[in-house]
């Protein structure tokens, strides 16, 4: 395991990326998301053997948005096994937006992979629960879990805001229900993707995330299995081919980390034998990824040698 | 004027054709219209003087589905004008399917046409009325005044029926909520489509209407200018372009009338000069067209010379 | 027939629309068509009683270019039958630009239409001869005919520019001939396709072959059939759905008459009772047709209500 | 270094996976390749020391076909450098068939990565040479090197053959002429890209090349660098994103290695730390993968814990 990356280098590397903070833009389709401050920086290194560092607004809380993607896959795998799961969801990148349909077009229509939207609403449809609530209950459960801290929840003004606004994910919803990849209600899937969306964390938090998928699911204190091997890796191959919106490629060529962003400008990444790195930047760029996340990994990945390939 | 077609030629013509009614199959998407009789035939056809002709089942009726995509065309353009109608409606046939989605996701994001489903359920949504019921109450006394027949209604339980399966509609109209190509509430402009689609009539009623648009817009009988020229003319044109479903270029070049077809088997032609004509057929070929009404109406159209080109 | 129309008028009007000969842009992708004059512009009117006008510069020749695909069709359906032309190409407008491709991609691997390049160069293929100058010496014997012109030819410049640079053209050819709906020599259907487009008239020539079509196929002094009446009105048909590139929807809406254009800036409309029209102004609008001749043959159509829906 | 594979398991492997071999089809579309004997299978480890196992008829020849893809894209990336290259194909995977053309219509009209068709030919194009011999000469000593066996040749009748029919290829390669991503002559380009598909090898030779690529690119050997370190990586990555054709997803779950696969039924994996793997069993599933060569991968996979995930 390679540890000699320092908070002092951290902080360093941190001021080098800071000017790229005004090259993108902050989220701006909803309100909530749109007041973040494109200044507050913050990343984190949770290493495989406990230990950590950390640089910049570490008290920062940002919601996941996107990353939970990554989340929920898991848990559906757990509630539904890999069969059930892959019946209703491909496995394949598609190099479209995350919010592109026509390929629902396509027979059979069944969203190609869980990263994208279609897929990953899917995924929360599929989560064990009666009603929204009890979906995103145990979500929560999860993720405290998994970061040792349950305090953590959902920003209720984010999913309110986003629930309100998301015609989008409604048309994904509805085309997919007529195609019977989803049943019952739209909106209740809806409720309960948009609070998924909305869970709130900080780099140090989201960083023992990534840590935990590349400890093969094991927690990093107790070493108690908290994801099964077998789906950690699962989760961690499509944050390879499609975590990272229609840039996955260039960012597997260039950086070469299993890694998911979110549009509130965060990113996770998860190496195994090394741990996770969380950072949080709230400028995106056209793709929809942090833009000063995408630079502080690259400069990590290259000068570490962090590539898995 | 031809007037040659005599009650005899039509229902000698009407046997001939019976054979074809078990060639497709009736629309079983709804259990209203899976319960249609596919040896129920008639034809009308209303001369532009004034005069009528039919031979089969001409009490029958049934839903008129898209069909009324040509009606409320009418309707919005004369209560909108024809410039606010194309900001929002294309006027380009697709070859594609009527309820395709994927052409919306390329810019500019609004329907090509008003025939495919996309387009006109952004028709219905610009027809005037606060509320659903005073739009399909407008959308109903329209009808009246074309047919001279103030009993026209809908067909309640086929409109509750398509109402709570209609997800690809719901589908399309969220896109277009996203892309402010319509606004408002998605459920009420459904409620007001679903209706409108289920409003019910009988052949004789249907080719009035269309001898009304081959009459320049004016009334049968009082000479009245129910619907104005320039708009009756736009409506036939899109009835040439795209009013068969993905077959409407076959269709120009088979029969060559302007017609518009909906899915419980009825097809309305509108030849100025000549007057309507107007099918009834449950059977439906593969593309949702009736086999009979395609058939009688090729006939037609190659024995007396119909076609306009 | 409406004979109202007087040369002063055709000079007056062709005044009035010439502002707009700087609106567009000359075709610029080969140098023989970029060195046309955007002001030389020239209107005809053949009626179908065999008299004619016209106003402008009458003399201008200029190649047909995508007015010879109706042309060809006629000749290529005199030559196989209706029944062999529509196994291999389709009947449906598309909404798409004339040189799109993917749709080929969509089973079965057939041209929607016959006036996209696709579909052109289909027919082309179909044509008649052992070789490309056997092929093109038929059409132009085809055109001679219809024009009692035996003068006409095609400019060699212009054909062997575009044969040079028709990448495109050969990129939908390979992928054709990978369907099998054409055979042969990609190299000889491109030369009889490219010769084709570069066959040259003016406008009274052009406007007597709308004539011919409006005629039904007669010859307009002899009354010979040259063209079978249904061969006639098919051409007729797709220059309605399909004519004028993906622009063909609004051009019905607002002109309604059968016509078809060409990138040198011509267009030509057949109206039955009536006659034919040609225009000729070479500044394209972005959908490539004549900016001029739009204009022009929507004010005859408001003015003279001849629309044919 | 995992080295407890030994020969002993390879042979009892190769026979359990035997009973595959009649799953899928031999590839049928040129006669030379429709001649392969499903039955004729093989597997071979080159470990990264150097050392190599190896089961069935490991004498059996069989040409790489989309496996030069790589070896294409790591000369490109030398002649060319990176910057160059990315300027003309993209890295993202796709989920479309290796043989597709529609993205190319979707602006910027450049092949969305180097391990689709359109994507491999232009990298062909991009390798140094003024006549395609001399681009297949440059590839076949780059070969040479990697295999230290200057024996390896080109199956003339295999190239010759698919030259003659790739009506595709040309398709792709003249809609790329159209937009600038190849120039000069596309029968040229084509030329070299067949010869390159038709090099071939054996199992224990194609090994050894896939060891390379685990050895950051150095001889196994002498230790010298033959590709750059930076390189090797950009095609291992490809490898993992796009390597499998459309079922590249869902073998990144399945198997997690840095793969490709090839029309003739061999398959080559990258392993860092670990060495190469081929196996040939010409039988293919629907997306073109060898059936025998998914289910050994798999199998060593699971049980030898190599998934890079």
């Amino acid at each position: 395991m390679n540890k000699e990356i320092t908070t002092e280098i951290l902080e360093e590397w941190l001021e080098n990326v800071r000017p790229y903070a005004y090259d993108g833009q902050v989220a701006d389709y909803i309100p909530a998301l749109s007041r973040q401050n494109p200044e507050e920086l913050a990343v984190a290194i949770h290493y495989i053997d406990g230990s950590s560092i950390h640089a910049g607004e570490i008290e920062a809380t940002f919601t996941l948005q996107s990353i939970t993607k990554v989340i929920s896959l898991a848990l559906a795998l757990m509630d539904n096994g890999e069969d059930y799961v892959f019946d209703h969801v491909g496995m394949e990148p598609t190099g479209d937006p995350f919010h592109s349909i026509y390929r629902l077009e396509q027979l059979p229509s069944k969203p190609l992979n869980p990263m994208i939207n279609a897929g990953a609403l899917s995924v929360t449809h599929m989560i064990h629960g009666d009603t929204p609530d009890e979906k995103v209950g145990r979500l929560l459960s999860f993720v405290h879990e998994m970061t040792d801290d349950h305090t953590i929840g959902y920003n209720e003004e984010v999913a309110a805001s986003e629930f309100e606004t998301a015609f989008l994910n409604r048309s994904l919803l509805f085309y997919m229900k007529q195609h019977q990849i989803v049943t019952g209600s739209v909106e209740e899937t809806l409720d309960a993707y948009t609070k998924q969306c909305a869970i709130e964390v900080n780099v140090p938090q989201l960083a023992r995330i990534g840590a935990l998928f590349a400890n093969e699911g094991r927690d990093l204190d107790s070493g108690r299995q908290i994801i099964p091997k077998h789906f950690a890796r699962i989760c961690k191959t499509f944050m390879v081919t499609c975590g990272m919106y229609d840039a996955s490629g260039s960012f597997a060529i260039k950086v070469g980390m299993p890694a998911k962003s979110g549009v509130s400008g965060s990113v996770v990444a998860s190496l195994n034998g090394f741990g996770g790195i969380a950072v949080y930047g709230p400028s995106l760029d056209e793709k929809g990824n942090s833009v000063v996340g995408l630079r502080l990994l690259e400069l990590l990945s290259n000068r570490y040698d962090l590539s898995i390939f």
